[in-house]
């Protein structure tokens, strides 16, 4: 959206546009009113850059509507996060789509093919973590990124992370998804010299509080380059992780 | 006290005390009421071992008074805790002490020659954590143990915790102190092979909301061995350290 | 774990290993990779020492794999925790084991005989607390202690924990279990002269908060020797408790 | 004021008030009216009856005008809570008044003979809880109560309690005054046989959280006759101490 | 229990009893041990004296258990609080009991005749409240007391409370439960002058953080003679309620 | 209410009424007293007022007998909110009424007129907070008012809401219904010059903690002319809304 | 601001501007940019309406350079909140201001004559609530508006509110200011029928945790027509009230 | 320190070292241990690579030692932060130091030449952000990046953020730095396609809990490419900053 409002500022000064035609313009442009939702069309980005549903809180009627609208507007590639197998399902009779049960993520077209500046690691301290971390891990593939999984190297067995230090000290990008203690962010962030993006998770019992204690944890790590994102929320880190990852691409 | 009921009830069975004598005994006898404190004394443990005053919350007077009714008990060592600089001037008119202004400890008395089980190991994550963790190591060493530092091995400069993997790992307990994210303990944890107490500190700003965040992640340590006392409670760690150091000589 | 680092430099020193070898050691030898989970195989320690596997948050499909690998490499005995009932049916197709609902334990092999310092007393507060305490006690007993239950002795009538001082004095450990107001690990704090592990339970209602009003008791215990674990969290109790009732056998 | 209004419908009744003077009356009589406070002057009431006022947060000039009403009105006893010794400073400069700087109280007039039922019992914890305690104390000494002190009766020193058995089954009312695990009020309430009043203190560090700790665990009590009161809140224990303590004198 | 130690230390002072009898009987007295229970039995008390149990957590399997032992030792009348419909069914064929399933209470034995002072009023702010009061009412009626319902009078509609000010006025103890804001507690606390004992309840929504919003109201009322038990505790308020309308007869 | 009391003593002074008949008919008068409720009947308002039900925590039975007694006693227009499905089909037996299954709300009787100042928009983050912003809709249209919708224009989308931007310069009210961030009060608050009404809602998932982010950050708004009513509470800002969207008529 | 975007965009497409004269107008018009503040100056508004400043968290510097420059631009009248004696000492070297100590605001010109709907009312629960009711008082002064003050009538005394029923059944709007239990909101909500803003006070002690008591009551409430501004905003109070009392005016 | 490891291996291998050299090399290399403190010394890192103290809990003895220690290493450049003037008067007495007292930073040696992808937007959402803003900034300056700072373009007037809307879409990377509601990073969250690091402040009153209401509404941001840092950490944010700025660099 950049440019836009420029490129209306110089048809309205051209007079290809008159005024109350540039307002409308301002109003209507940018998305696609369905009522119960506003669908952002990005029609002038770069072809093949993907749209991303959030799944959750939406009837699969919903997501059929959006994902029509996307697919008619000319969108190739499109990530469903946070579907459930139902809904699935249900999509599933209209359109083709790739479903992970796991990281309840869905693709819609093929992932693109991995241009980023390096890879990123997508690390968990333990099992019940890998869900979360395979939605950061997903969303970053189909972002355009190669992925490392480092899956089940909590601190509490710190050889097992230990013998994986080539890979967390060549990555362009780390994500660290832990629940419980959410030490991982921290011992990572002390080993690597790129950025670490910190997943806490609501796995946990006791005085994990849903997450609360990683989240905290992680927060107040004291290694560098290290910051935090929702509890469980693996797609906002796999885009990030994906968006710093082209850094060099940007000018 | 463990035998005391059982012999004043054997002094009723033999006559050697009456029904009415005996009650009297029994609230009477383990500690001296001061009126604004109840001062135990253990008479009949073994000489030497130490009586300990909370100083917090305490007036000099107050002090002076528990003191002194200590020694004239015949109490050869006190460790006081928590002592304010003003609050030791006082006592020095009156007693003979050794004062620690980092960990506000006192000691009157001598410390003993260490009899433990092995070595005990106080770490911690940050130079700031240093109070606490001396206010561990002098009450470890006061109750008769060898106390090994190591300060500022914090988790986020993993090579300087690792190069002191020999001195954890031949701990006999180790009491790791840390605030902000304390994965301190969880790694150590990780490491060692003995009892690990955790001391989460108030030390840290912003979410680490005077030390529920280090308390949290070490409540949720992964770690086997690891258990957690009260925040900044250094005495309370030194003790239960000293007392796991001492297990061998309990039978 | 201790000594295989420097074992392998020496074989590095010797010519017995070379440098690439040297690392493919150090990153592949203590456990075994199985994708989703990385199995720690304590191959050099004494035989009979037990492994142990968190079974919540893990399918039984996975857990039958970390099993099997675990015989493979000559484990003998294995203890399970938090595994549902069904997930126990699934399990028990392809091994013989010992399950216990109450504390949703399973024991792979025998319990070894008890060869600790003393005796290790499981006490909890009220009747609901009492899955907690077994699964501290089943641990215990399959890490070699013999321990002693005293349940539903909470300090609402004291008479019935009195009635116990006996078992209480002679502990060699004791695991506090209770809920609500959690006192009971401040009063056996105050009897005992032994450590004592208190266990916070989830049990309750209204301003309990999910164990939080225990937990919060009992870090705040005057009583010395207390410390702390995770709400719910038997398992560490016990295991901790084992840790320490062996000290005397570990130098 | 439970008849006023009946006996003003009455007058209304009877033509002795118009109905405009009613009004006037309903809305003008159970208080004067300073601006910055409405003081109650229960001028039907028994003679001798204390009026109370809250020192925290008024000015000594703002308190001089309550008490001088007050006195005018034909009151005889006042009780000022959370008095600063320089507001009593000031205040002494115009009234005859009895302060006590430990609990901050200040009373004007003698306290009156005790009347009530039985003796109310006040215990503490700890030697810091004393000002709440003292609070307390005064405020049921004030309005007619005989009070009975137990302080630093904690629960990690049981034998300090029991030795108190007979003072604490005999109680009418029992004030637990406690801060850090709260645990005083739970044993208290399984010992005795009578209301008891819980107080948690703001007293302790760490995870007390200002009082949090005690407070829960007093809510979560298990013994049957437990209620509690603000942290902090000397008076409002007292008070209602002595509004339980004269029970059998209202009907 | 008051006595019984004397007692016993006086058979031992006359020979009737030897040291280890006493000792002995000092254990075994005052409760049977059902393994998952102990049970406490008031033989010495008043014959009709109710006992109580506690359903939550307890298998219909423990609490027949109970009832059976309770029965046997002569207790003819036994109040079960938190006692789910299916677990009511199965009791149902062993005992003869009368269920409520709103505040899934049951009485075994008939309701006494009332005893008390004077008249206890329950009063709720809203419909939704009524469970917990009804808990709270049928306790206090086991208990040997006439209760007054005051049910959906919330201080929104101040006219519904206002129109009751007589039964307010004229009540011995009240019981204020209430969701929500709380606020009842405080104006009923304003309008009588006798003691008003608050219960919050987890009714509610959004902010009211099942209970939290109408505990912390509750326990910061500024009304005197106000004071507060657990969320959703109907049965501590009902028995303290009890206890207080039962002061005249103590002595 | 207003003058109803002024009413009754009038009827006192003249002999109309009795003093008991007086106090009988404030005791009885404004209210229908069913029991487990008591039913507000505005007699004397304007025709056509809505009465309101509040659905959550009544059973369908007790729905039926307050909406027979406010039908019996003339009203004809009844909101009836947080409605299930299952209460509504068996109340549909009885009334006929429009159920909205989304907002889970139901009117007995037809929506007036629209008679207010101007126009109310009510807007949404999301489309998952819908189901609240139409409780506030409809609400505010039952209560005569004209309402605009506009959903899903939370701010990280700002060109979605600045579309918008004549609808929120020109509205009398604004309703800004947000979970998450909560950030749409704020932005909205910026933009409009009319008051605006936050709801906080439940909808989001990790440290959004069931509304609680989204009502701080709502709470911290710096933008003038913003209130908050509780997470969830759409019939609260519906209702005021229409409140301030009649200021006019008032006088 | 309403109409400036489109006004810009007008002169753009008459020629009055070029593109990049009106990039440069946006960018640069509505605000005078300090460095460290960007001050708002609404020149075209009505002259007269005042401009607000924020004291807290500016130098008196800073605050000096923000007036001169209000002033420059044309405006008349200026609210100063949060104002610290010491910076108002030097604020009045250079501007004439009238200081109000209690509230911490200052007034630059003169307050306005009354105009708005009917009168506001600003009623606190208690005397140490004033502060922030004069806040929110003189706020709606300097708005145009009316006020009547209540002050001390909270509702542990509820005939002191009751006897001022008229003025808060006559008011416009009602700003309800109190801390502790914040009963006062939900009392006068019931009893008022206009809009009430709720001000919920960090005044209290013990577990008011500083204005959350107060906060969660409010936002409970199960009164009509309220909503909840921060703690101690009594600026935002005075504000929104004022904007609600001149509704009338705006169409 | 990426290589080290295997280069002390390769050495060993080589006969270089023997193997206790090897083990003693790689404790002490790394870092130069201060007792109080270990430093660690980037000694073969790229010269003028920026060292950091951070000063809060350090006194002006450890730090001078410290700082000592990096120059007498061959360091160029040290960034202190958290540092009070009283510390930095005394730092100045032995070093050449830039001091900034708003953002309490020290800089030793020169700000190096930017050489970053692009530039790093600094934005606040109010005037008090500012102090946290500037510590990222220098931090960020130091570490060789370009600053644009954008402040006081908090989202409650939202065409003072819109009017630098170009800085923000140019930006390389943006530090939102904000109170209160927090809502500022969600905004620019939108508008930008860049990475965004959140900083909450601890700015604010009331519910904005010591900036915990802008910390949870920022770590709920709906927008992509948001993380969050710690509350105040504006070290944290600069950095992390600098990194990402850097990353075209890496490869």
């Amino acid at each position: 959206m950049k440019t836009e409002v420029k490129t209306i500022l110089e048809k309205v000064s051209s007079g290809e546009l008159s005024v109350d035609e540039a307002l409308t313009k301002l109003k209507s442009e940018p998305y696609k009113d369905l009522g119960f939702a506003k669908v952002d069309l990005h029609r002038e980005t770069v072809q093949g850059y993907p749209e991303v549903i959030y799944g959750a809180g939406k009837t699969a009627g919903q997501m059929r509507s959006i994902v029509s609208e996307m697919l008619k507007s000319g969108c190739e590639r499109i990530l469903i996060t946070r579907l459930d197998g139902e809904q699935c399902e249900i999509l599933k009779q209209s359109f083709e789509l790739d479903y992970c049960p796991l990281s309840r993520t869905a693709v819609i077209g093929s992932k693109p093919e991995p241009d980023g500046i390096g890879k990123i690691v997508v690390a968990t301290g333990g099992t019940s973590d890998i869900p979360v971390a395979e939605e950061a891990a997903v969303t970053a593939e189909v972002f355009g990124n190669e992925v490392t999984r480092l899956y089940d190297v909590g601190v509490s067995g710190l050889h097992r992370l230990l013998s994986h230090k080539e890979e967390i000290m060549n990555a362009s990008v780390i994500v660290a998804v832990a629940g419980m203690e959410g030490a991982l962010a921290s011992v990572i962030g002390g080993l690597a010299d790129c950025p670490v993006i910190a997943v806490p998770t609501s796995v946990g019992y006791g005085a994990s509080f849903g997450g609360l204690s990683a989240l905290l944890s992680m927060l107040n790590s004291c290694a560098g380059g290290v910051s935090v994102v929702n509890i469980d929320n693996g797609f906002g880190a796999g885009y990030l992780a994906g968006m710093i990852n082209h850094m060099e691409a940007k000018k």
